[in-house]
């Protein structure tokens, strides 16, 4: 007996010989005592060969190993070694799935404890809890990034390392997920057609199976594929998908910091720019997209660097002060009337030495209330960058009154 | 004698002739003549190629060729002839070139007036005057960008055509204007200090020579560098120097469109990006730059992109409306209530099929005027690409009362 559990082969061995009395129709129940009685821990690793093996071996396909996936887990449940398991650091894209994991199941057991309520007390009106449960489905969408950050960044290095079978089952049960949260958020845009007699069967045979597979995929994801993936990838591998991660988005959590793995390469720092997009720690957009943005703000800028030469201004429609790029890379000095220049000067100076960060002015002219503020700029580092001048024309926005609440838009262009 | 005219390799010699007998001391006003009787023009291109024969055949050192440009350029003003020269399509790079050389000939033509006109007048009080010829100096100081543009763009691929001596005398006179620009700005950074018995003396020693140093490179460009450019380069070259002209900028003046040759493949299109500038038409910046300047903005940002997904925030110090970047690339509408949701379709639909282009909101909450405004966000086509949410809290602005003027900021940092 100690013979096979010290004996990898043996003990692999035996989980196929598992798995397989599982597709031969074997309770999981029956099943999962005997794996029990066996033997009291299965390295996770050796999980994942097995299903290579019977995939490779031909003696399932990855359709039926997809089938007997939630059965497979059953079974194993809590059964996985994870002693050896290396520690996820703080931010690691690990740490990240795992707390997206924790903030998915947070919204599970707020829809699950919702309803169980409303089935227990009889409520007759569903219309408010049924909005508030969109509201959680909605969010529980957001678990779409996650798996596509696994599909997308984590599964292709896994693949190159030919590790094919779990990436490919796990895809489809992803898919599976998704179509189940879809039927969710349908049934409950008509969710004024839901009564309470309907309630327990809507959540049985539509919520239930969505809450269940998302929370099914987070105990998979934490028992094989994050330790798998851990002990497989490289830091370089988890940079770079670090990296890629804003490109598809976090879920319902937003780490506070990057992780820094110590002796990453700048090289491989470098390499995995999308070249179509300006990637900001807070979103990307496209060089056009920019521009429009910048272009439609309702506030004119002008930027000169640290050099003092102007290097940018906006063109929007109805810019206040006209600027024409004769200006750009000139020297800000020559920009001013000599008359006024000493106080620009002043301003940039307290500007440089941190002595001031902001100088606000404002002007009335021909009945227009113009505000104009420079502004100093900073790196992450608080070094200097240059001087942000930002003018608007307040004149209309000072003479707005009372509320004018999102709600109101419709009757607005009603009124049109 | 018609032989002597039809000939170039004759002409040629004579012209090199003639630049010897410079050399060697003859008074310019008696070689013009020799020239003008001998032949009623020569080609500009057989002009360059005699300095550069000079030059390579070491009969004179570039350092002498520099110090007779001006004698040359004395010698054969008017007398080169561009019958030849291809013309200049509107916005091309040499036509830039031609419509700076006309507003910094303006400048200069408003300095000597002035200037003469304050001698005549023997002015008594000069403060004024001098800020006001400080302030024109300082326009031409833009010069420094219209010459950067030859030495950086143009010159190189002068150079790559074994073109290298004309080039290299130009920059040598570049560099004298910019010596005596900086001497005129420099008297007049102490400009109480001249008084009006001084002034004569101030313009013929120390502001005409940059003046005329301007004009005189305005004439050798458009009789020389600009036409033998235009024969020599090809449309690609000219459209990569286009490419490239915002990274120095203008002179002076604003062109106000592209040159759009025909035929220009879009590889040579691509190829000139610079990766560490972001290149907007209105300048340009670094990532950390623009960073930097969207989040000093006084206003909070959202950006959602055409197909409605949520793809940028603003992370200014103080946001109004908290966002965390697990909204990135979620959709726009299950970022919302389910209750207002329905309004928020409707304000994205009526952006999309062009119904409205903003729409504003304001609220009043604990004290604060929120103002948030919704734009529609098009390309230069009028292509849709999204909606930008701009939010800002206008309390302390609408408060202020009066004006405070840019004059004002030494007084306010005093108090302090």
């Amino acid at each position: 007996m100690s013979e096979l559990i010290n004996n990898s082969e043996k003990r692999k061995e035996l989980l196929k010989h598992m798995i397989q009395e599982l597709h031969q129709g074997k309770a999981p129940e029956a099943v999962r005592e005997q794996l029990i009685q066996l033997m009291q821990k299965v390295p996770y690793g050796e999980v994942v060969e097995v299903e290579q093996e019977l995939i490779s071996e031909g003696i399932l396909d990855e359709k039926e190993v997809l089938k007997f996936c939630d059965m497979h887990t059953e079974a194993l449940e809590g059964q996985i070694d994870q002693s050896n398991a290396k520690e996820v650091p703080e931010n690691h894209p690990v740490d990240v799935f795992l707390k997206e994991n924790k903030e998915l199941l947070k919204v599970v057991q707020l829809i699950r404890n919702e309803i169980k309520s409303l089935i227990e007390i009889n409520a007759t009106s569903l219309s408010d809890p049924l909005l508030k449960i969109k509201g959680w489905f909605n969010n529980l969408m957001d678990v779409d990034k996650h798996y596509r950050r696994k599909e997308n960044l984590l599964f292709p290095y896994l693949e190159k390392l030919e590790i094919t079978g779990p990436p490919k089952v796990m895809w489809g049960k992803h898919d599976e997920t998704r179509e189940f949260l879809k039927a969710a958020l349908e049934t409950l845009e008509h969710s004024g057609e839901i009564s309470p007699e309907e309630l327990p069967s809507v959540y049985e045979l539509v919520f239930e199976p969505a809450l269940n597979a998302v929370a099914d995929m987070t105990m998979k994801e934490e028992e094989i594929l994050f330790p798998m993936s851990m002990d497989k990838l490289t830091d370089s591998d988890w940079y770079d998908i670090q990296e890629q991660t804003l490109e598809i988005g976090f879920c319902l959590y937003d780490p506070p910091a990057q992780w820094e793995p110590d002796g990453i390469k700048t090289s491989s720092k470098e390499k995995v720019e999308d070249l179509n997009r300006i990637q900001m720690p807070s979103g990307s957009f496209t060089k056009s997209e920019l521009l429009a943005i910048l272009n439609s703000l309702p506030i004119d800028m002008t930027f000169v660097d640290k050099d003092e030469k102007v290097k940018y201004f906006s063109q929007s429609k109805e810019r206040i002060f006209d600027r024409n790029r004769a200006i750009l890379n000139r020297d800000v000095k020559l920009c001013h009337p000599p008359s006024s220049v000493g106080i620009v000067e002043q301003i940039l100076e307290d500007f440089k030495s941190g002595k001031e960060t902001n100088a606000p002015f404002w002007i009335q002219m021909g009945g227009k209330f113009i505000h104009i503020e420079y502004v100093a700029l900073h790196d992450e580092n608080g070094e200097f960058l240059g001087t942000l001048e930002v003018s608007q024309d307040l004149t209309e926005k000072r003479k707005l009154e009372g509320d004018q609440r999102l709600l109101s838009y419709s009757k607005n262009t009603e009124d049109e």
